[in-house]
């Protein structure tokens, strides 16, 4: 079935905020993590795939194209099986409870999908971002998040505001904070990470309620860990303990 | 001072592999990273430079250039302050005892750099590679690792040889594995990570003597974890249970 001018262009469309924010639509690509997108819930407008496919939902428009086609549409340089465009889902209610992450203007999308990626892993349903965060659905951090992205409700938000108002205790890391491996992490908190150059705003780590700080080796040269590799190593802290809690 | 043709030629060459070999030199970006790699005693071969600089050292061909010409030289899209040409350090012998990471293929560049970030962070002084594994010196790696690479030896061998010879015992993370938390972990070992899609190979795996697995929230959806987040997660488990001999 030949894919269309028009289709090309929206699909390209969709690589830009603007476009997918007007549409309110945004492109998932691989089978594996479509799955995710449709058992998580979110309405699959239309898929383009090299191959059958069990499991799309009645009513969905499928096109089966080859893989000449499937290159022009893609944003990967090794294109998958197949690209399904996705309705956005409705913004979930801000949370209050439960480990959430905060991200201060997170601006690099393999960082932020690689965040979401690490976050469903250890359990974080939630993550509120600043406004100035790089876009959830753009296509390089969909792709990082390898599916996770359906399984992870993510709020753009004025992020000051959000952590005036919580309940929630502010755990934030800090070069002069408490060592964490000796710290009390509680099973609600919000864990706040700042930008990948200029860490935490001073004006949004003020607000942090407990300062903490990882380790760091003898000897060792690197001032920072990478910001995906700071948030793995603080939930899974905070999870190891929650774990502990049932196993021990 | 101009720079000339051969010049910006001979740059732009050592972004590839075989002219990296060739020449015996490789680039790195930003003075703060170049300070890190003549402090760690790399032989500083030639600098360009957008500003007068301190501690360089004698003998070297310090070139002051404008902006615009550092923009012909350099491999990033937003230039530093500074670039610089290093000769390659002979390789330091294979390990036998402290933390150790062996890597099996690993192919992003940015993940190799974050894990030896991450590496030296968390005391790690030695990672051996897969002869397939992505060149340390790749202008891509050089530049995630912020100037860790001048602090840790890097290797390429033939692994399956060198878990053979080794008497250090070999973890894994295998999703069939040892919950880490409830592990013992001591301080002499090699902690193995796989290829970001593959894994660990079969052969290489058989070599393993500890299996363990890095525990998973029930209700995730992600398979696994970014080969560099699950590093980074295996390190601190390690780096904590020797942190805290040391403190509690």
């Amino acid at each position: 079935m030949p894919v269309t001018k028009s289709e090309i262009k929206f699909i390209r469309q969709l690589q830009q905020k603007k476009y997918r924010k007007q549409h309110h639509a945004f492109v998932v690509e691989g089978w594996k993590s479509i799955r995710d997108f449709i058992k998580a819930g979110y309405n699959l407008q239309k898929i383009y795939t090299i191959r059958e496919l069990e499991g799309i939902p009645v009513n969905v428009t499928i096109k089966i194209i080859n893989r000449n086609q499937l290159k022009q549409l893609s944003f990967l340089q090794h294109p998958k099986d197949a690209l399904a465009v996705f309705e956005m889902k409705q913004t979930a209610p801000l949370p209050d409870s439960g480990l959430i992450l905060a991200l201060d203007d997170l601006q690099d999308p393999g960082n932020l999908g690689t965040i979401i990626r690490t976050a469903d892993w250890f359990g974080v349903r939630h993550i509120v971002c600043s406004e100035n965060t790089v876009d959830c659905y753009n296509p390089k951090v969909v792709q990082a998040t390898m599916g996770a992205l359906a399984n992870v409700a993510v709020n753009y938000t004025d992020l000051a505001g959000f952590l005036q108002k919580t309940k929630c205790p502010v755990f934030g890391t800090f070069l002069s904070g408490d060592n964490i491996y000796q710290s009390t992490l509680p099973q609600d908190a919000i864990i706040l990470i700042g930008n990948e150059g200029n860490g935490i705003k001073p004006e949004i780590g003020k607000l942090t309620t407990h300062r903490i700080h990882i380790p760091q080796a003898s000897g060792a040269i690197a001032e920072s860990l990478n910001a995906s590799i700071a948030t793995a190593v603080v939930l899974n802290e905070f999870y190891r303990r929650f774990n502990n809690l049932h196993h021990d």
